[in-house]
């Protein structure tokens, strides 16, 4: 079973981390969702209080297939800030596992310095800051083992395309067909 | 500002029960999550711990304009177990404020005795239960102040039905244009 981890930041959003994890959940990913402060309990942008499963500085996120950064304000700054998250991020592109980023979380792959080049999408208001990336308005862009989202209104696409990366067409097709897609 | 509930059972669908939350945030509307048991620590089927806002039992509802029921196995189950979510369910629609279910929770209004006649969508596993009903295979249905949503997957249209029913088509618009739809 491949296995994925989900960081959570003070003030993420809420449906941009949790679709992933539910869409990932019932494709039979097995997902972890990591706290990146001090506290398994973790708010969300829209005060949400998730209990994630583990803390970052207590993980050893090595056998992941995939690391997932959602947005949401200030949550994505605060991924941004994180020395710990910056260097997942940069160990998880480098090796060529997947990195998935929506919204305002595409400048956490900015602040690691990784995927200069490549394309990607996010938020309106933060593309100024993406000058070392092709920058596209698509909805969901996957570029290499990059999958980047635009908004929170797209978290469904997103999960679903990083379903695909670590699963399979047919299994994608069996998980839409029964959330009624 | 208007005020919406949201129940939670254990084995709630995290998506179902939260992009509603998520939108009707963003549309400006207070939202309190309500757990449906003795605990306000509450597990979705999808194995997210959410601590919800309150207790059912600790709570008065009176003052909300929408009451939203969320599905996923068990937790529409769940809430069609439960005297005083019937009680509430039954309040609210007799009283002519929203009601909003999706996925397995339309079966809640079976179980409440409210709204035969009506029309409504659910998820396709559970149609046989609504013979009362006239049941649709629309994604999301609203018949008087009643709005039904099919499945996982129509969480988000289902979500914006409601804030639409609350607030304005401008501020769904807004709302729908910060989430880059």
């Amino acid at each position: 079973m491949k296995k994925a981890y989900i960081l959570l930041a003070d003030g993420f959003e809420t449906i941009e981390a949790l679709t992933p994890l539910d869409v990932l959940v019932r494709s039979g990913v097995e997902v972890k969702s990591i706290a990146i402060g001090a506290e398994r309990d973790v708010r969300s942008a829209q005060g949400v209080t998730v209990k994630a499963d583990a803390l970052l500085s207590e993980s050893d996120l090595s056998d992941g297939s995939a690391l997932i950064l959602p947005g949401g304000y200030p949550g994505y700054e605060n991924l941004a800030k994180s020395t710990e998250v910056l260097k997942a991020v940069d160990e998880y592109y480098t090796s060529g596992r997947t990195v998935a980023a929506i919204c305002g979380a595409p400048t956490v792959l900015a602040a690691a310095g990784v995927a200069h080049g490549k394309e990607v999408t996010s938020h309106t208001s933060v593309t100024d800051e993406l000058t070392d990336y092709v920058v596209s308005s698509d909805d969901v862009v996957c570029d290499s083992n990059l999958i980047t989202g635009k908004g929170a209104g797209l978290s469904l696409p997103f999960a679903l395309a990083i379903a695909a990366a670590l699963t399979s067409p047919e299994k994608v097709a069996e998980v839409e067909q029964k959330m009624e897609l």
